[in-house]
């Protein structure tokens, strides 16, 4: 455990506007000694499944006691819940939109999830619009203060549960599609990396990749190549290039896997 | 009061360059236990009326004690002078360009403002083109360091006031204007959201919103809505999607309320 | 020296996908009271050049013993080595790409280098995509926890120097070019800032510079102007404007100054 406690940020909140400094104010406003880290605030704008592989590829690196507070959410001030879900030594502070689910799959922990509903956590005014700063926040504050979170709110024991494409299989051939671009336009895909081989052959757009190698390295730059990525998904990659540009990839767009 | 002092940094320099990153350093050469709270790096360059917004936005949620540096300077190096001001709790560092003046008058507080005059405080060296790196960042870390206020310069009775676009009232009908737009799109205006009642029309180039709604989930995706923004400002968004895009609207774009 | 460690944090991973998150995850791992300041993740996807003007511009500023983690790593999984540089009271670490050297020039130390070969020091799983997260981060938790850095693996005594750009002359006319430009669009070139002096002439592309001038302010707005950067180099700006977009420059464009 740190000796002060650790808090970390992800939002779609972008990185003009003056909610992610807010809801800093509202944490530390709480918990002076916080120590906020930020994780990213330019996921793409209410996008569940963003946040979802945004979550399942950063969050199992933290250490124990890490508290997460995770605000996409384009159900604010509906009547979706907000939960606090403790698995595997983390606990994370999100809308009950299923955006952590995919994570708690990963870790393939039993979640203790409780619903959060004691208004004395919370700001003393709540805005309809805004609960990262009006309720998570604070509350994450107070669980770093050391409230025991079964304080915040009953026991919930069933939660949305995010809606995420299945790769199938028709014989030796796999089709899955590409679920996050990154920043350098590497395709990430709902494919398992293990499905490359020396054999296999990997199809996207009608183009084949050229190579399966075991880093981008390994190829003249300019080459279309898949991988293994460093979370585990076969991934699809132009050396010091932008796969999506030059592809006209993006999200959804289906990669065909031919195993040997 | 935080254990360790607690300062934030709020600039117009953009994501890429060595900015942030050298004003860091000079912050923490002066006092190494500082907790650096970035706020925002991306406001639109040079812009004054949009740091201000910022400002009175997010400063209010901080606790006592938090130290404020603000580097908005499109007039760095002339003989505009930087400012230390104390008000509600808070202590902002900025240049006299009137960037924090919005956020006073929203403290309703009297402030105590010093002229930074004494440059023992400030790094031996000082350029013609980075006062934030070279006076407000060490001067940020020696009031961290417990320095008294008074002793950085002498006390200043005037400032420079924003100028700031106001509402207009004819009859029934409030004319306002857009004065910021978030990364979601969405439009904050210098309306104040009391004008929104039950049977309020709100007009936006030539368009009408289709309803006031307390919050962004209550009317279908594609809705163009009026709400009061989680800062108490008459917003216009389109449910999950991006207004200013959509509408062609920006900074200055006329909105109309009509109260009943 | 900070009562905790301080570590730095400057890549080119981007703002939207989760490779920074891991990275601070990973180190948080192994170190949980680690401070750890953002410097940048927004440079240019591996652009060496780009990373090392931003090395020597921000470097400078920071605190004896402050730890510095470099991830622009085109070759990351290939045969290149990673390195822990020790100089000016700084540790850097960083692969063997040269983006450190010219920060190296800057303090005109001479540096103590280790290449990291202990892997007690990394994650017990290395991707061969990600050396980031999986060595550069936990051997950086592991330095901040007191270790000694000759530990890491052997000296080395040979590293990749960058090949940089320099100014040329002939008669009173030096010739250099852009290395970078910043989110403002201001030019900075590889000739230094004295050559600017009462009678000096400045070109580019074709257009003179209407002034030389100390600071952005001392001309009109719109004015093409020549001055001194902040950290020493000759600037190209607009005032109040965005020289890179107006010009149409950018990084290896030719400037030239006639001294007189």
């Amino acid at each position: 455990m740190a000796s002060t406690p650790l808090i970390t940020l992800t939002t779609d909140f972008g990185l003009t506007g003056p909610y992610v400094a807010a809801m800093k104010g509202a944490l530390l406003s709480v918990c002076p000694d916080a120590r906020i880290v930020d994780l990213c605030h330019a996921l793409p704008a209410q996008d569940l499944r963003a946040a979802s592989f945004f979550l399942r590829s950063a969050l199992p690196y933290f250490p124990e006691g890490t508290i997460h507070v995770v605000v996409v959410d384009p159900g604010v001030g509906t009547e979706r819940a907000l939960l606090c879900i403790r698995a595997a030594g983390q606990t994370v502070l999100a809308p009950d939109n299923g955006c952590w689910t995919g994570w708690l799959r990963v870790t393939g922990a039993t979640p203790r999830v409780v619903r959060l509903a004691e208004p004395s956590f919370w700001r003393a005014s709540v805005s309809s619009t805004f609960h990262g700063r009006d309720i998570l926040a604070p509350v994450a504050g107070h669980l770093a203060l050391g409230e025991d979170p079964e304080e915040l709110g009953p026991v919930a024991t069933q939660w949305h549960e995010l809606d995420w494409p299945k790769p199938t299989r028709a014989g030796s051939t796999w089709r899955g599609e590409v679920i996050f671009v990154d920043d350098f336009g590497n395709l990430l895909t709902n494919l398992p990396s293990n499905l490359l081989g020396p054999g296999s052959a990997v199809r996207i757009l009608g183009q084949a990749a050229a190579a399966v190698v075991g880093t981008y390295g390994q190829a003249e730059p300019g080459t279309l190549v898949a991988l293994g990525s460093s979370s585990g998904e076969l991934e699809i990659a132009v050396v010091q290039g932008h796969a999506a540009r030059q592809l006209g990839a993006g999200v959804g767009t289906v990669v065909e896997v031919v195993t040997s």
